[in-house]
């Protein structure tokens, strides 16, 4: 049986050996939830990038780009961090260079992978489904809140794992404390969430419905995967 | 009101500023669990080391020695990383020097800080005490399993969290999840930690008798920190 193991923070990647893995990255608040909503809404393409510079090049390809940095939109770019930003249209067929504090360091830091799943709550059924398809071994990589464990991600990591018990091995320290995480949070994680001094932090930036939006479970069929250079939606693929 | 901060992994240190701070080193399987048995035996100082050649030269001094690699007594050493090794009065009044895989790591690592308190179930209502009399900032630093989060060093920061509840402030994310996980599993540790493979593991060799001694809550009234470059017991001074 393949198993399913947690890694907390990047910080923490030199730790596994991702050949031959599934890893599914996830930023909850918000980059990954973001990259869902803008491939339900249309995109075509997504270009995580790690700085601004390289983001901002991306302009002359025609991309849109988009910017965070400490959970606010960078001076210069079409678009944030917010998943209501891509939402109405404007994005429908368009290619996006996005470049965040955390997630997309995550997503480019595990390109040695077999295979990289972008996850959220907002896609949690098709993450689950497509893993159990696969049937590799799989690493959920938290982006975390520079390099620190952060709740929200290890809770999607345990939404994950009890979507998937009983078909993965679930054994390793962190993937159970993942899972009894969100089995004690799981009827309600805004107020769970409430608690913590880095939620409520964010919630200064007034992104309180963002937060409320990003917790949602499976809004969305939506299934981003990384392909040589970009993410495309495989959802799309498989329905066709 | 100053906070209590839980670092999953030494691997994480890098991301923490100890200046001023009060550690809390714990490797709960077995490490620290020993050095306070040890003290609670009689010991007169404890020298941790990194590596086997230092630890080793420390018996021109007079020192016993103790080696553990990988859960396993190294050959050519006195001692072990069973607690049970260190009881029965063979140990009274001598100077020890010890190396294990990840718990004397978390110790040397931490030397920036303010003070270093070596904790464990066994000796958790006098560590307990003294952070609430110091009033620093606190970060336990769980001596994990070769870098990545394990669940009974985070049990420990845990319990160490309920009972300083209302003193300390409690908000940072991972100080959140050890709370949860321990209140989850405080009613039967042993069960608890027996699904995760990695305990598992280490009942494989036969320490299944130091695992439940090691999660003995309050046996000791013995308080372990750093001076300079060994450790001494603080509550034989408190008391005299």
């Amino acid at each position: 049986m393949a198993s399913i193991d947690v890694c907390f923070s990047p910080e923490l990647l030199h730790l596994y050996d991702l050949k031959g893995k599934a890893v599914v990255a996830v930023d909850i608040l918000r980059a990954t939830s973001t990259m869902v909503t803008a491939f339900a809404h249309g995109v075509a393409n997504i270009f995580p990038v790690m700085d601004l510079e390289e983001c901002r090049g991306y302009a002359a390809q025609g991309c849109l780009t988009a910017a965070e940095r400490n959970g606010i939109k960078a001076e210069g770019f079409d678009l944030g961090n917010s998943p209501f930003g891509y939402m109405g249209g404007s994005v429908q067929g368009r290619d996006i260079a996005i470049t965040t504090t955390n997630g997309t360091r995550a997503i480019r830091l595990s390109e040695a992978a077999e295979e990289i799943i972008v996850g959220a709550f907002l896609n949690l059924q098709a993450v689950a489904d497509y893993l159990a398809a696969l049937q590799l071994d799989v690493l959920v990589v938290c982006a975390g809140w520079k390099g620190q464990f952060n709740l929200e991600d290890t809770l999607f990591a345990g939404a994950l794992v009890e979507r998937l018990q009983g078909k993965f091995s679930t054994e390793n320290d962190s993937t159970l404390a993942a899972l009894y995480l969100y089995q004690t949070a799981k009827a309600d994680l805004v107020a769970f969430l409430r608690q913590s001094s880095h939620v409520r932090r964010l919630e200064h930036l007034e992104i309180h419905k963002d937060i409320e939006f990003c917790l949602r479970h499976d809004a969305f069929n939506v299934l981003p995967v990384w392909r040589q250079d970009r993410l495309v939606d495989l959802a799309l693929e498989l329905e066709s």
